[in-house]
């Protein structure tokens, strides 16, 4: 038996207003004039001075917006890694992503691609990465996604949904400023925040999961009940416990994997470019077969918040189309046999996969 | 309002025989052959082949195990420090301590000190430390105390008992191998325990808390009540929830602090030499006054496992013994703070102390 030696992000600060100390803490890692900072910043906070503001450009820093109707490509990572090349004449000094799980994932991949030959669609998969990223940053300022926490970065390539998954992967440092989530629409907050809520179900129910990522699952996994169905917590207490329940279930999957919901969730993205918050939320209200007591609960949140999912998406497909999302969907090997065990592939048939996407 | 800024250990592995990894995850971090590792190893592992054959010497690597009744000393680390000095041509490639949490502590102090001119003594308070330590190691062989996962190295100087707190002290890499708490003795078992219960009844009392230390603080809460009060582990389950608990109860304090039974206890050991774990438990149990569930829990803890304490430690004890022991535990003014707020000194006056102390 081996086990996997997991990285962890070298340093985190929380506290409502610690995106002040933004400068101070990324000062040190200035490698001159030439080597600038670069910002992803999501591009709902164009405009926003509340956020922008606090933002210092020196030399040669640059904020670049980033569109988030989308969930991030190979080919945009790639294109965006040129941009810098060409730009500049120097490797920038770190990169600084704020926002969602998709600036996130672009700020962990452009990290990882600035010294990493080739396009980022190569290293989509587990251990290709090389050589260490660019020192990067992550600042959510939505909760749910464990992306600020995870090793993995989720890329749609030109083949798959797939993530690069690496040592190098994690942050370095992180900045959890639960404040930066207030003006959080409550559809996304709550389509975000069941992508926790799944993460926990799909880790604590999978084949995989040890003591280590079981203690971080139940916290969250508690922490989304008190949240999402119990009435005790105020507005600050509730953005506060939702953004440590999101970093609990990021560390949840350190040793396990997610499951159904997410394998599934994937061949949507892909074919249908449904973005993975509602995407999960889609696919795991019919996953009652394999997550019972998680879809009641499921189940209830959505009733009390009021939220209705989209319905019949998967209506007007033809044969070919559902093919693609199976095929991407049943790729995904590590979560299945974490969600059904090592003979997965006698339960999931792409006959009750497609069932499933029917159904949606 | 400013933030503390975080270090988490670098690199975590869990896993029942994980152990059997070490050398496979310290290989690339040899920086030569004259450049050893360095094993502290707690002495009670001394010709127990079940755990020293998994050891592998190469070049100049040597252990040295380490005698664990009395806690740590700056004067220890010191020489420690000039032995390696003296035997060894290059600076050790890593220093890996394996053990309770006085070889964590000694591990964590000596790779501080190889690369920070001047004595131990020195640097015992807060951010005192400048230069990043060598590689370090921490393998618990006992659960509770967190000294895995804190940035600090508790230790007893000429003036003081007070720790080494800086972000250049956590581990680089800790290894979590439950298989290797199998042979600890009961009643150190419970006393070690005790320490991570009563870290985070004081953080949750405290008043330093946020959500961060919270989340982690009423996790090792609940597993803690677990292991202690219900009878519904295995004995490997229960290994591998306090390993856990262990953890996550260190992680409590990242952003708050321990409290009255600590101060109290550091007073205890800097006079009489009173191990940590049991001087803890010792003064907790007179502590109803501060934290009352907690007591109330701890007491029941204690007659479940059917554990007697030292009574009457303090008993002979003159004026000037009384004097020195409250002057260590009222110098630590952070923990005070945290467990009575600003004004605790009108609170914790050296007369109440003393009360305290007497009924021990």
């Amino acid at each position: 038996m081996t086990y996997k030696n997991f990285p962890m992000v070298s340093k985190v600060i929380f506290g409502r207003g610690s995106f002040n100390q933004l400068e101070e803490i990324i000062a040190p890692k200035r490698n001159g004039r030439h080597a600038p900072f670069i910002y992803y910043v999501d591009d709902v906070f164009k405009g926003n001075h509340w956020l922008t503001s606090r933002i210092t450009l020196s030399y040669k820093d640059k904020i670049i917006y980033v569109p988030t109707k989308e969930e991030p490509k190979t080919s945009q990572i790639d294109t965006l890694v040129e941009d810098i090349i060409l730009e500049f004449s120097e490797k920038p000094s770190g990169i600084i992503g704020i926002g969602g799980g998709i600036v996130m994932d672009i700020a962990k991949a452009v990290s990882l691609m600035l010294t990493n030959k080739g396009e980022a669609k190569d290293y989509q998969g587990w251990d290709l990465i090389k050589n260490p990223a660019i020192y990067h940053v992550g600042i959510p300022t939505i909760s749910g996604t464990g992306a600020e926490v995870s090793r993995t970065t989720i890329l749609t390539g030109p083949e798959r949904k797939l993530g690069i998954n690496s040592d190098y992967t994690p942050f370095d440092q992180v900045i959890l400023d639960p404040e930066l989530t207030k003006d959080v629409p409550k559809d996304q907050w709550f389509y975000t925040g069941m992508d926790c809520f799944i993460h926990c179900i799909e880790s604590l129910n999978g084949t995989y999961l040890n003591a280590f990522s079981q203690s971080y699952g139940e916290k969250a996994l508690d922490m989304c009940k008190d949240i999402f169905l119990n009435d005790t917590l105020d507005t600050e207490t509730a953005q506060d416990q939702l953004m440590m329940a999101s970093w609990h279930g990021g560390m949840s999957i350190a040793y396990s994997q997610v499951g159904v919901a997410h394998a599934l969730s994937y061949g949507l993205s892909y074919l249908l470019g449904i973005k993975h918050g509602i995407g999960n939320c889609i696919v795991f209200d019919h996953l009652d077969e394999y997550y019972p007591e998680g879809v009641k609960l499921f189940k209830d949140m959505k009733s009390k918040h009021g939220i209705e999912l989209p319905k019949g998406i998967c209506e007007d497909l033809d044969e070919h189309q559902f093919d693609v999302m199976i095929d991407v969907a049943l790729s995904l090997e590590p979560l299945w046999e974490n969600a059904l065990g090592k003979k997965w592939q006698k339960i999931m048939t792409r006959d009750k996969a497609k069932e499933l996407y029917q159904k949606m």
